[in-house]
C-alpha cells in the first residue's frame, strides 16, 4: 500500500471480526514498530502481545475496574478523582470515562503492549537524561505499527484507557519502565468516517 | 512508495544538498503529518516552517550556543552541566554535544519546528490533563513526516540539539507550548547505511 494512502487511510477501530490475526502479519506490524527512529539509536521499546482469549479478557476486565474507578488514562489524557472542580461545575460531568464503554475491547483478537524504557541504552554515563526521547521514540513505533495495520488490511487503535499500576502488575512490566499504550490489532467490521482535520492553514507558520 | 518501503528506507540525514526543496512537497509532508491519530482528535500540533536562509542560520547559530553551553537536549535526551558525576567519572565526558558537529545544518534547506500544545482542545473543563497526549501525538505526526519525506524522495532528521528557551524567543513560541522538535528536510547526498536493530525475539514477549 502506498505510503499516503496508509497515512490517510489509517482511523482509530473500535468494531473488528472475531477473526484470528494471522502471527506472520504480528511479525511485520512488530518488525515496522523496530525501524522507528530514537535518541543515538537505542531502542527505548519492548512488547508485549496478549493474544490468548483468558488473558485478554483479564485485561479487558482491568480497563473496566479503571474506568469504574475514574482513574484512568484516556489516550495520554489522565482522569483523576478528585479533580479540581470549579463552583459551577459538576464533579460527575467530569468523569467521561464513565460513559466510555469499553465493550468493544471484547472482540479485539490481539492487544499489544508497547513499553518504553527510560534508561538510555547507549553511553549512559554521558547522559542525563530528564526528558521525553524513549516516550517520542515509542510513539514512532507505534504509528509505524498503526500503518503497517492499515496495510495489511487491518484495523487498530491507540489504547490507553488504562490504570498503569493495575497493567503493570499483570503483564508484570518492570515499575521503572513506562507501559505508553496498547495497540489494539483485528480485522475491521468497516472503515469508521474520517473526523477530519483542520485546515492546514490554522497550523502552519512560515518563516522566510 | 510501498509504506513498508518507507517505514525501512528512512534514515537519519545529515548529509544534505543546497537544493531548494519544492512547496507542493512541503506541503505533502504538512498534510501527512497532520493526519496522526491524536488524543479525542484535539491535533494537538503546530507547524512552523523554516525556510528562509537568514532565519535557518540564525536558527543554526542558536543550536551551536547551545550545544557550546552544553546545555542542550539531544533527541530527547538533555544534556545539563552541571550533572551529578560520580567519583570516577569525569565531567567532560558527560558532555558529549561539544563533540557533536552541527556543521551539516548549514546545508539543511528546510527546517520544520513541530510545537505541541499540552491544552486539550475537546472538552477541557472534563479533561484533568497530567499526561503527555499531546507528546504521543506530535511524535506521531513527525513520524508521519519522515515517512512522507521518505516517500518523496527527500531526506529527514528528527533534530532536538537545541535550547527551548532559545528557540521560544526566535520562533515566537509561547511558553505554554512545547517545541517536541526540528524536523530537517532536505535532498540527501547519499542514503546513510542502517544503524541496524536488535533483534525482534529481544524486544517481544507473548502472553497467550
Amino acid at each position: 500500500m502506498d505510503v499516503f494512502d496508509a497515512i490517510r487511510g489509517r482511523r482509530s477501530h473500535r468494531a473488528f471480526k472475531r477473526d484470528r490475526v494471522e502471527f506472520e502479519k504480528i511479525d511485520q506490524i512488530l518488525d515496522a514498530a523496530q525501524w522507528a527512529p530514537s535518541p543515538a539509536n537505542n531502542q527505548p521499546w519492548e512488547f508485549i502481545v496478549v493474544s490468548g482469549s483468558d488473558a485478554r479478557m483479564r485485561l479487558i476486565e482491568l480497563s473496566e475496574q479503571a474506568r469504574k474507578e475514574g482513574f484512568v488514562e484516556l489516550h495520554g489524557f489522565s482522569f483523576v478523582r478528585p479533580v479540581p472542580y470549579g463552583a459551577d461545575e459538576s464533579p460527575k460531568s467530569d468523569l467521561p470515562p464513565s460513559d466510555y464503554s469499553l465493550s468493544f475491547l471484547k472482540n479485539v483478537p490481539v492487544m499489544i503492549a508497547v513499553v518504553g524504557n527510560p534508561e538510555p541504552t547507549v553511553r549512559p554515563s554521558q547522559v542525563e537524561r530528564v526528558h521525553d526521547g524513549y516516550k517520542y521514540a515509542c510513539s514512532a513505533a507505534i504509528q509505524n505499527m498503526l500503518l503497517a495495520a492499515e496495510a495489511l488490511g487491518l484495523g487498530s487503535l491507540w489504547f490507553t484507557l488504562f490504570d498503569r499500576d493495575l497493567l503493570n502488575r499483570f503483564l508484570g512490566i518492570d515499575p521503572k519502565k513506562h507501559l505508553i499504550a496498547i495497540v489494539c490489532i483485528g480485522y475491521p467490521v468497516a472503515a469508521p468516517p474520517s473526523p477530519g482535520r483542520y485546515p492546514l492553514t490554522t497550523k502552519v507558520r512560515r518563516i522566510e
